[in-house]
């Protein structure tokens, strides 16, 4: 484990050079079929890494957001190059890079590279690491005392609104335009909950061995543990306590 | 002129130095009447820029978020000492120090220091400058263009949601949560396009000065200037002709 905590350490610094080469320089963007924009740093980072991965685990399968695969047995890679692509483009240091581990379809090994900011973690079952050292999460057991993320509250529609817009009204503070940051400030013990919907298989599962690592709970909303068959709905909480109480408000269990 | 922006580079560092002692530490928050979340760093910042405004002009007139004060004949200083609390509280780096000069209750000079990130944005009518360079907004003509900011969706009510929704609809991105630094980024050309409304006079006396010194327009939503007399909605963008198809859209005008 120690031996691919040092490789993600590798991908996060490859990343990371990639990235600050096209952040804030005047390049085109380039839209994708599906209207969502999606920079040459995007591309880059992903064919970067795939190849840094391939020669290094030549049997591993790879996923990645711009370049596609399907998960296989055994294990895989998944990667997400530029997460937070909106920040991306609008010049705000708050993007990232993902990786994850998946073994026996579970995420058990994570890397978030926020680039601009010079700030990683990296985590497993056991520990994370907030730019090599330990960190974790806080200790807030109740949603009045909780500081929520997350990346827009357009993201949230139908019955699935009306839950989120409950939840907010009851905890502390919510603060929007987050993205994976959130996840990442949440295992620092700086955010207490995190809780999105209509994200993509790419943009989470790096977050949980992250999360879970540093002491934090993550699940999908009715409580399923992550997994790559992952339907787009996520609970991350920093307590036991506050993941049943969040989850009680949301779905009614 | 000079003489008032290097003062204004020194209460920049001086803010900066406050609040990176307070930032992402575990101090308890204080809750104020109104329930916005202020932290000790808030109190600490105004107090000391006070100190120095007093100590350097002691014939001007002060006037803070914290501690009150209002807007009189002749030269006005006003402090909003953490702008984006929200940011500051869950450990996210875009908070920032907003310091205006206002002649005859228009501002004339500001100061937009983001301190955990090193970014200083300081502008006059005349020009602007991004960590003493200066810097200019983007060219940007149609909505269909632009990258629109706002911090919070839930500041909008009424017709006035019903017109962001619609604004945001056509541009080519909406990013949340930049509070004061989304019109620093559109003062050096990352963002185009920042429509807010229920803001506070304190949040943005420095802003106009700084957009317009960048060769941008700042209005209301109606397209009337920004005074001291404003009453919350606000208008910037990068060109002209980018104003004037938003405010058509937001407005009808």
């Amino acid at each position: 484990m120690a031996d691919f905590c040092q490789f993600l350490e590798l991908l996060g610094y490859e990343a990371r050079s990639i990235a600050l080469t096209y952040f804030r320089s005047s390049l085109d963007v380039i839209t994708k079929s599906d209207e969502t924009p999606v920079t040459i740093a995007d591309r880059e980072i992903e064919e970067r890494l795939r190849q840094m991965i391939a020669s290094r685990f030549p049997s591993h399968n790879l996923v990645g957001e711009e370049h596609g695969g399907t998960i296989s047995s055994g294990i895989n890679w998944v990667i997400d190059p530029i997460d937070g692509t909106k920040s991306f483009i609008c010049g705000i240091p708050l993007f990232g890079t993902l990786v994850a581990v998946l073994r026996d379809r579970r995420p058990i090994l994570g890397l978030i590279e926020i680039s601009a900011l010079r700030e990683r973690w990296i985590g497993h079952g056991g520990y994370t690491t907030f730019n090599g050292e330990p960190c974790s999460v806080s200790q807030c057991r109740r949603l009045a005392d909780a500081r929520l993320c997350a990346t827009d509250q357009r993201m949230f529609s139908g019955n699935r609104l009306a839950a989120f817009e409950l939840l907010s009204q009851v905890v502390r503070i919510t603060r929007f335009g987050t993205d994976s940051y959130g996840y990442a400030l949440l295992a620092s013990g700086h955010v207490d909950l995190v809780v999105e919907a209509d994200l993509k298989f790419h943009d989470v599962m790096a977050l949980t061995p992250v999360i879970e690592g540093a002491g934090g709970v993550v699940t999908t909303w009715s409580g399923e543990p992550i997994t790559d068959d992952f339907k787009g709905d996520i609970l991350a909480a920093s307590t036991a306590e506050l993941h049943a109480e969040a989850m009680q408000m949301l779905t009614g269990r």
